[in-house]
């Protein structure tokens, strides 16, 4: 059965809400609900489910894994938002959790999150079998932690430091480190959720090892495509399109896209990020209505 | 072969120093290794080692979930010391991880040792077997997040509005709904990590039901025990012998044993229940040097 984008996030939407169910201390849980339940597009969630699909699998098995996943990314806008690191007043539209909840809230509904998702994987998805529970751990692992989201929001901020030119000698480090940096940044904050939650899908779904590897090609480009997209919508688009605040990243002097490459260039890279995911569509047989949908949403969004 | 204290907490120094190796990006590394690597009696490690050698098991099987919860302890002491929660400068004598790393490298440390610390047991002890190591996840996730430290911390931070009595009409709750509050945050706050690591040291040696739950009844009066103690601590002791600022709670109007039921009434209520620790050991035979040391460990601190 071939399903469509709205069909997912319908289903994501229902589910986030009865999994999110207040309980007591009722402080923490309304914390954790509000943003996992902010509005929003849901891909990731929906990458997941349509990955199964596509391998073959059905996509009802991986409805834990995707709203969890969804719970992991609110868990990195709660943080990311705190005074401490981005300090951003709005998300999706509406005041930051810690503007709602306080900080100390906001701290504890996130470090919640991180453990909250993979404990409703496990507890909802028993009939997968404890090897591929397992395998699903080691993914979220992964992806969430130092390795993954957590390595790219580290060397985000320390890129404030390293991209501030100096008034005299320009800047700190050459062009081609700061791409380095910048990929890698890309990489793990945007790319790695991506790769989760395709991969997991994947998993899910009994995908052979070279259909995983394809998969996580595609999660790679497409994640650093849309954060590329992000960087770009950053600098031409408005706080009620987006729901945030939009320029931080440019005034903070922080490492991004346009900063770098400016913004026709980055046009550019990303339109060819873009054909390149067709190509690993297309490269492993991978038929995707939905994943089509997602490349052409983020075209029509920045205009190319 | 019966084993000292000392002998457990040297094997999990040395582990700890070998799982928290540098890598990049350095920076959340070091913020995650200075405080797991800070000298401490690493209790938490020692009872789950201690807890698989009384029931049969080879305690060598426990070390990687023993030191992942000495991390997921770190955790907890990163973000309750931040300016947002306890805003605490010191632990264990030294500086606080923010004050080392900075806020935003605090969070993000405290956040990658939440999922860090699983990825350790999964990786360490495959030859435990996928539905033991499920079994060790769930017993994490019910003890990190919003059942188990978080719940007590909520309540915890909370319980300095509620009990703060108000000048002419006294405490706004009445003694019983306080003493409910404090017994639900000293079990979440602390004796959820004692029941865990008593508990999956006994899941790995294959603990019988009835046994499983008198370790967990075990680790639910000492846990009590201990906070209670340190309650005390809080209002008898020396910045010297905690290494870190004392009388905070107290201050900050906080609900605590001592604020509740004064010096001498904890004291009693202390001795009482290090009584029923050894009763519990006695009642489901559990032979251990290691357990009557941390016990006594806590009567000669307090002076009882």
């Amino acid at each position: 059965m071939t399903m469509k984008m709205n069909d997912y996030i319908e289903i994501v939407d229902k589910k986030l809400d009865e999994y999110m169910t207040i309980q007591y201390p009722e402080d923490i849980f309304k914390a954790m609900k509000y943003t996992v339940t902010l509005p929003g597009k849901r891909l990731r969630p929906v990458m997941c489910l349509e990955s199964c699909r596509v391998f073959g699998g059905n996509y009802e098995d991986a409805i834990p894994t995707a709203c969890a996943i969804e719970m992991l990314h609110a868990q990195t806008l709660i943080h990311d938002d705190l005074p401490c690191m981005d300090n951003d007043d709005f998300r999706r539209g509406k005041p930051t959790n810690h503007k709602v909840f306080g900080e100390a809230n906001a701290v504890l509904a996130g470090d919640a999150l991180l453990t909250f998702a993979p404990q409703i994987i496990l507890k909802n998805s028993k009939h997968l079998g404890s090897e591929k529970l397992i395998k699903i751990m080691e993914e979220y692992f992964q992806a969430a932690g130092a390795y993954g989201v957590i390595a790219g929001q580290v060397v985000d901020i320390e890129s404030e430091k390293t991209n501030t030119p100096h008034p005299s000698f320009g800047h700190p480090l050459p062009q081609g480190a700061r791409a380095v940096t910048l990929d890698f940044i890309h990489t793990h904050k945007t790319a790695d959720l991506f790769k989760l939650s395709l991969r997991t899908g994947a998993i899910i779904a009994d995908a052979a090892e070279a259909q995983l590897e394809g998969i996580t090609e595609f999660g790679q480009t497409l994640g650093v495509a849309f954060q590329i997209a992000d960087d770009i919508l950053d600098e031409i688009s408005t706080f009620e399109e987006m729901g945030k605040t939009l320029g931080k990243d440019k005034n903070a002097g922080k490492l991004t896209y346009t900063s770098l490459y400016g913004l026709d260039e980055s046009k550019n890279k990303l339109a060819c990020l873009l054909n390149d995911c067709y190509d690993i569509m297309k490269k492993f047989d991978v038929k995707s209505e939905v994943f089509d949908e997602i490349i052409s949403g983020i075209k029509k969004r920045v205009g190319i």
